[in-house]
């Protein structure tokens, strides 16, 4: 099976890092997109030879040369990125959203108020209207994905604003070891998956551990 | 172990009845408080023999001879029927709040705005000030808390506003065979433990189940 390319946008954080090698020993082409090429690109060099197969370019890019393009930008940069970019998504590529804003209010980890419901939705407002728009990866903690020889032995939620780009959400995560992909439904369940990153959080906290994540039991 | 007393309000509809099954089967004294204390009684009497030991009486009665009152009515009546009884809780009571309020809009389950933020909020703002109170049973489907004989191999979900408040859910929750309690801190989280059942809602519709409910990996 011919893989697609996928760019990953912010891929030299540790969620895009985990990502970018896990789809990458999954078979996908896979490029980082950066503000800053050069400084990406000695990055994963800093990383070893198991990156080697990443390559990395700037964000305009990598978004036209792939088909999947995921999110892993901080959540302010997210509607510039992609005003800034609008004319360089191909016709039929998708957006996979990974971005969960958090702020900490007297301690106490909470979900920045988005205008347009969640931060899934608010990517789907400046995204251009041809490309579609998923969530996925929201719910697994960063250094667990980035600890690429550790199963993730958990489910990760999905929801999109078509059954295609759904699809292409699902494909991703069942591409990796130990994940099991729940289909949520539409966009509007966005929140409620952001919702399940925030209470992982305060559970990780609470009981002094630093994996929590999901399995839905019953299916 | 000298068990306490647990009123449920609401505790003739399905996930009171399972509720107030389950807590009397491991030996806490249980009575239903109802609006109509006779039709009540009546209803209880039809589940048979196995129920013998739930007894029924008014909301007021039932508030007042309890340390334990499981809030499991209809979200809408909530803040009135606190309101009629605030004078009956007695000192150290503690409210377990199991609603979670959701819509349907356009044949897709939201939760309803609550302009405390959450249900549970909501419940806090109207009880009495001296009155603890708790989050619990919010994400196990009624039906399956109704089906007695079948285990709960699942976890659930607490907040609250207090250490004690939440150490009496907890208790609750381990009282109930199959069962794990989680712990998730201060009542702002209910928000997030309510989006926990919306999603449950939309796999359980998606997937075609009835069962959809979570278990927490990583703890």
């Amino acid at each position: 099976m011919a893989r697609r390319t996928i760019a990953v946008l912010g891929g030299t954080g540790r969620q895009g890092r985990g990502l970018a090698l896990r789809l990458a020993n999954a078979g996908y082409r896979t490029v980082i997109g950066s503000r800053d090429p050069d400084r990406a690109a000695a990055t994963v060099r800093e990383w070893g030879a198991n990156y080697d197969r990443i390559t990395t370019t700037s964000h305009g890019d990598a978004i036209a040369t792939s088909e999947i393009i995921i999110l892993a930008l901080p959540f302010d940069s997210v509607a510039s990125t992609l005003a800034q970019h609008a004319a360089r998504f191909a016709p039929a590529s998708c957006i996979v959203d990974v971005t969960v804003p958090v702020v900490f209010v007297s301690g106490n980890a909470a979900l920045t108020d988005v205008p347009e419901g969640s931060a899934t939705e608010h990517v789907r407002a400046h995204a251009p209207s041809h490309v579609g728009v998923a969530a996925a990866f929201k719910t697994i903690p960063a250094h667990a994905l980035d600890d690429v020889a550790h199963p993730l032995d958990c489910d990760e939620f999905v929801c999109g604003d078509s059954p295609q780009s759904r699809a292409t959400a699902i494909e991703l995560i069942d591409a990796i070891a130990g994940l099991r992909a729940i289909d949520v439904g539409p966009l509007s369940r966005a929140r409620s998956i952001e919702h399940l990153t925030l209470l992982a959080i305060g559970i990780n906290r609470r009981h002094k551990i630093r994996d929590a994540r999901f399995r839905i039991v019953g299916m």
